[in-house]
This record gives C-alpha cells, sequence and structure tokens, in this order.
C-alpha cells in the first residue's frame, strides 16, 4: 500500500478507457426498483461506434489526493448523488491487489477502502444534445475504475454496476447489438448485459442521427419514467405482454440480420415508447413536429419501395436516430433529409454533417448548392409545393454500429496529469 | 300518395332541423364491425351548444324528384356512398303515413319507397376545421327525415341510424352529457345513444375551442381507427381494461358535478386515444407542437392551483377543445391562451375570439392591445422570457354545453325553396 511505497504520497496511477453511446431499439422505460435501477422489461440496443459518440474517461489514483472528485467535459462536478456513490462503492468492494513494479507501487485490496479517485470524463459530442451522454459516461466509469483496481469480474458482472449509475449504461459495456436482461433477483445481480452480436455480424448497416433543435425543456428521463410506472394504465401491459415477445423477434432478427423485421419492430417501439409517455398524467412529449416529420418522410419511403430502407427510433427527446440497411440506402436517406430539412443560408456543410462524412460524398454533395439542388424524392412528387423546414435539424451524425468499451494506453490523451492527478 | 293528391307532382313537402356537434370526454376509436359502425367501447360526449356549432338540415319530399340529392354548404355532394345510403334505407323502412290535409299531401307507409329526396345541410362553423361537422351532419339528417317521414322512433333509435353515418353522430342525437353504448348484438340495435344528464344539469362549464392552424394533412379517423385496431398492440387493451372503468368513473363524475375527477378522466382519456394513434403502425399523429403547447399550458396552471381548473381534449385533429369549470375560469384561461398565442398583428378581434364574445369581455380584451399588455400567467414566471406562438392558433370559439337536435318552424331559414325544392 502507498504506506509501504518508498515513494510516499508522490505517485499517481492512471488508467484510460473509452466507451461507447448506445440507442435501444427495444426500449428500456420503467423501473421495478428505483434505487437499484432495475427495469420493469428487458431491452436491446446498439451500440454506436465510439469514433463519433464516445466518452473517454481517465481515472486516476493517489495517496496524495484528499477526496473523491470528478471533472465532465473539464468543469468539476459532484459525485455526492447517489448514483455515482452506489457505483464507487460496488467497484471499490471488488477491488483486488495492484502492483506497479516499475513505479514501485503496491496497492491491497484492503487500500482501496481509504484512497481516493479522481475522474475526469469527455464526451467527444455535446452533452446536452440528448444522445445517452448518461450511458456512454457511467460505462466508462465503471470500466476504468474496475482496470484501476484490478476488479476481476468480467464485463456482464460490471454492466450490473454500471446499471446502478444509468439503467442503459450497462448495455454500453459491450460491442454490437446487447440485451439487457430485466432479471428476477431483487438485489438485481442478474439484471445485466449480454452481447448478442459483435459489431462485425451486421456490418452493413450505417446509422443517422438528426440533432433537431428544441425549444421545449424536457422531463427527464428519470423522473418521465416513473411517472409513467405511476400513473399510466398502458404501461404494464406493454412490459408483460408486448415487450417480451419483441425481444424475441427482436433476437431472431438480428441474428438472421432480417431488416424488414428489424425496421418493424424497432419503428413500432419507439413509437410504443413515445406512447406511453402520452398516456403518463400529465403527460410526456418527447418528439415534437421535426420529429414526426423525419417519420413521415421514412414510413413514406418505406412504403414506396419494395422492402423497408430504414429504421428510426427516438429516445426520450426529440433527435431521430435512423439506420439504414446499408451505404447506398444512407446516402439516399441523407438526400431526403437535407432535402426537407435544409441548414440555413449560413451555414457551414461541414459542421451540418459530421461523423463520417464520406457519406456525404455517397449522396453527391459537396457544398451547400448541392443541398438547394436536390430534387424532390419521388415518392412525394404528388405532394406540390414539397415542404421544406430550413433550420428544423441542427446537424446530423453519420456513424455505424461500433464496439464495446476499450483501453486507452497513449499517455498523451490522458485528461489527468500524471503527476498531479488534476485535469490537464 | 302523390298520385292521388290532387295537385299531382306540384307539391314540395319540407321539414328543417338543427342539430349539434359533440366532443367525446370518453374516447371513441376503434370498430368492431365497419359497416354498421359499431365500436370496441362505450364513449361519453358532451353535446356542443348549437348557437355556436352546429349542423342545419332542409330536407324535402316532391313527386316531382327524380332522384335523391344532396347539398352541403351549398355544394351538391354525391348520396353514392353507403353511410349515407344506409342511413336513407334504415330512415325509408320506418316511414310511416304522412298527412298534410292543408296542402292537400297524402303520402303513405309504401309511397316513401319511390318518392325522391332533397337534402341541403348547411354548417355555422368551417367543415374542415376537425371540429366533429360528420357528427352534427349526420345527426341532422336522419333526424330531420325522421320528422318528414314520421318516423315514431325516439332519438335513442334514431341515434341507431345516425350512427351508421358516422358512429359519433349518434351522441348528438341528445344534449348535454351524453353516453354511446357499445352493445352487444351482432345487428347493432343495442348500439346507441343514452343522455346521461341534460344540458342544464352542469350548466357552469365553459367550453373553450382553440382551432389549431396545422399544415399536416390528417389522416381520416375512419382509415385511423381502422389502422389502429389492426395493428396497435395497446388499443385491445385500453378497449376492454381500461374504458370500462373510465366510463363508470365519469359517468359518476358528471352526476356529481365532480370537476377535478371529470379534469383527470377526460384530459388522460384524450392522452390515451392520441397514445394509441401513436402505437398504430404508421403511427398516426393528431396533435401538434401547438397542441402540445396547450396541454402544457393547462397542465401548469392546474398544477399551480390547489383544484383543476380546466379540462383538454383533443379529437382527430390538432384542435384543443377546453372545458373550464365557470366562466370566471374560462375567463382567465382566455387571457392566458391569448398570451401564448396571440394573433396576427393584422388581425381582427372579431374574428380572432367568435362564439359567445363576451367572454372577452369577462377577460378584459376590448382590443388587439388588451392582449399585448395581458402580462404573463403567474404559474410561469419563472420561465423567462415567457414564450409567444404569434399565428399558430386560427381562431377561439367560446361555447358551452348544448342541447339536443331541434325542428325549425320558420320557413324563412329553410335551405331549399318550398316551391321548387330545390336550393335557394
Amino acid at each position: 500500500m502507498a504506506v509501504e511505497s518508498t515513494k510516499k504520497e508522490s505517485w499517481v496511477l492512471t488508467v484510460m478507457a473509452q466507451t461507447p453511446t448506445n440507442i435501444a431499439v427495444i426500449k428500456y422505460w420503467g423501473k421495478r426498483d428505483e434505487s437499484l435501477i432495475l427495469p420493469i422489461n428487458d431491452s436491446i440496443s446498439v451500440t454506436l461506434d465510439p469514433s463519433h459518440l464516445c466518452t473517454t474517461t481517465t481515472v486516476a489514483v493517489s495517496p496524495s489526493f484528499t477526496s473523491d472528485r470528478m471533472w465532465l467535459n473539464g468543469k468539476e462536478i459532484p459525485l455526492s448523488g447517489g448514483r455515482y456513490q452506489n457505483c464507487l462503492r460496488e467497484i471499490r468492494s471488488r477491488a483486488s491487489d495492484v502492483e506497479d513494479a516499475e513505479k514501485g507501487i503496491k496497492i491491497t485490496k484492503k487500500d482501496w477502502e481509504k484512497l481516493h479517485l479522481h475522474i475526469a470524463s469527455y464526451n467527444n459530442f455535446p452533452t446536452a444534445a440528448g444522445l445517452a451522454s448518461s450511458a456512454a459516461g457511467f460505462a466508462c466509469l465503471v470500466f476504468s475504475l474496475a482496470k484501476l483496481m484490478n476488479v476481476k469480474e468480467d464485463n456482464g458482472q460490471l454492466s450490473a454496476i454500471a446499471r446502478q449509475g444509468s439503467g442503459s449504461a450497462c448495455r454500453s459495456l459491450y460491442g454490437g447489438f446487447v440485451k439487457w436482461i430485466m432479471g428476477k433477483d431483487d438485489k438485481g445481480s442478474d439484471s445485466i448485459a449480454v452481447q448478442l452480436v459483435d459489431e462485425n455480424h451486421w456490418d452493413e448497416l450505417v446509422i443517422l442521427i438528426a440533432v433537431v433543435s428544441s425549444r421545449q425543456k424536457e422531463t427527464s428521463s428519470t423522473s418521465g419514467m416513473r411517472e409513467t410506472v405511476d400513473t399510466s394504465p398502458l404501461i404494464q401491459h406493454r412490459a408483460a405482454e408486448v415487450v417480451p415477445k419483441r425481444i424475441l423477434q427482436m433476437e431472431e432478427a438480428i441474428k438472421n440480420r432480417d431488416f424488414p423485421t428489424f425496421v418493424q419492430l424497432t419503428c413500432s417501439d419507439s413509437n410504443q415508447f413515445h406512447a406511453v409517455c402520452l398516456d403518463t398524467s400529465p403527460p410526456i412529449f418527447y418528439m415534437n413536429d421535426t420529429s414526426h416529420r423525419i417519420i413521415s418522410c421514412v414510413e413514406k419511403w418505406n412504403r414506396s419501395e419494395e422492402t423497408p430502407q430504414v429504421a428510426y427510433t427516438f429516445d426520450a427527446g426529440p433527435n431521430a436516430v435512423l439506420i439504414a440497411r446499408n451505404r447506398k440506402t444512407a446516402a439516399l436517406l441523407l438526400q431526403r433529409l437535407l432535402f426537407h430539412f435544409p441548414p440555413q443560408s449560413d451555414a457551414d456543410l461541414n459542421s451540418y454533417v459530421v461523423g463520417d462524412k464520406s457519406i456525404l460524398k455517397d449522396a453527391g454533395i459537396q457544398d451547400i448548392k448541392d443541398i438547394e439542388a436536390l430534387p424532390p424524392p419521388p415518392e412525394i412528387k404528388d405532394i406540390i409545393p414539397a415542404q421544406k423546414f430550413t433550420g428544423d435539424v441542427s446537424y446530423f451524425i453519420c456513424t455505424k454500429p461500433g464496439k464495446g468499451p476499450i483501453l486507452i494506453t497513449d499517455e498523451d490523451k490522458a485528461l489527468l496529469n500524471p503527476e498531479t492527478g488534476l485535469p490537464k
């Protein structure tokens, strides 16, 4: 332990990790235990490529630290909340001996109870944009601390800890498609994430996210789902009767890369989640007119083709997550979206479509003028004049299914100074 | 019969009636028989004052008519549709002898099978505004024809005929609060409307309708409810488990003039109807951002008071129907609505608030400047700046619960020329 170290009080041990965000295709909405965060139904998500959407976290331990501290996107935030405390307690209780011969550091299992931690976390996407930043955040917190503390548990067991920070965080412990099993245990030991398939299984899929401008302040998902469970006469029927069937069908669809079934289930389940929000008293509206218009655009296109081209899903906010069957379809989708939702005239194309920008080339868009020149999609040819909603989408992110958490060994990227343990 | 009449071929016999529209507070959505229009659950509505919202219909019979013809708001429309044909057939089969000694007219029960009808109908409100014009229209068609043909059936039995024109039309056969009993008979004989209380029972209530501007083409309620029944996993649970309880509670609330319970049930049931629309595949959106904002405004106000002040309900469109507990509350509601949804600057106050305009005086509004001077409602004082949505409401209608169908004897008001039987 530090006390035994020859470099007493002077060392700082750090670990850095990167964790993806995820988007549910069968939704989690409603807890059966508020404090342990145990859900009322299973859910299934797709992990998003961390190159475009991820949290990076550096955790550090040092005998010189006098309290647990955390910085999010460079700003210190309190760790006093129950959710952080639950994760820290659970991780600490599983810590093992750690030895760094090179640095002359030896920490025993018991020392972890007294040592303080510094945590610095950074999202490579806007935290407030409603893109599940807390899922990636808590997954990364738990994953990086587990590595720092030499926790022997596998990612499934870690997922049960991340779950206590933010329910959907448990699904960010794996890449590809992931199922969060609701479990039966009152203590939540079996409420864990499992990987259904990895990110290479269905690597044709392309994901476009429309970040939708919103003037409303949204209900947090924590209080929203509590109100739904307390007041919606439909939520229990959804959880007990509808979701279990959809989970089985979705697992099959993913296994078989059955895109039409995947689309049908994904869209229906997103809509049913928003339906139970509306069935809440007072009602919760996460989608707005722009969200509705994106759905109409996709539904019209899907029905005009022999087989569905795109699935849509919306979380607790107006942003659309659109899953295209392949790159070609994604380019056609982007053309449609840019036609209906062109940027403001003073916008920069480079900041209007972010992530995998090569989609722009596939869609034949090289500058803003190419957007103005887009013809109306053939399926709306009867609707004259075609409707345009300039400025209603803030920007688009092009991404794809991605991998799970990874350790980052490049110390230059660390968010904490390896000497002081404070943010760089 | 005409053939026996001394004034052969020359007479025209007319009847004129006026029928109110109605708005459901426990919603009808979903049929178990498409052709007979039999619903999957009971519903309850409030009849609206016909002075502000009604259909007036003149029906005429003459041996000189060569076919059944109908004019709606001055324009001839085809009567070939199954719904019109069903109503005409059912009414004709119940016709009795009619004698007008003064005019020297005698029509026997059997004659009605061969005599042709002219029908002219007029709505005192915009047909396309989504204000249940078909309910008032079919109720008036059936009621006026029943009077013309000396049909002996009571309004309950007539309601089962009007139902076959438009489901909700059956509820327009009575004033006050009306229940449409779904019935059990496969032929629909027991799927009729009954009056719960007349319009004097709860005469404090004041109803404000916000006619909301919409750029979307809406799904017709006929195809919408068919798609919901075919695709929503929640609709059967709603119809079988949720609505029956709400019907009993609503009947009690109306009987006891229990406004808080009335508000809770009305708002919840409107929201659940829109929830099952959203749970439909593809999803149906009737409410838009303006509808959502009106709900938020009412919910915020209701929660800031000791007891709810206003109920809201939305049919298959974005218009809000707001039911205030009394005139004082209605004036306070109008202030709030005008604050958030002021008219365009060039608007005329006289056409921005229609119906019972005396509400404007109660609200202290005498011209457009008084709207600009309205302070933010106290319950939103923390939200700075308060949001205004100029032009998002087309106009407001102030009305109240009203009476059922009546005959109009003033021949000057008839829509058909008493000599020719053609529109005036």
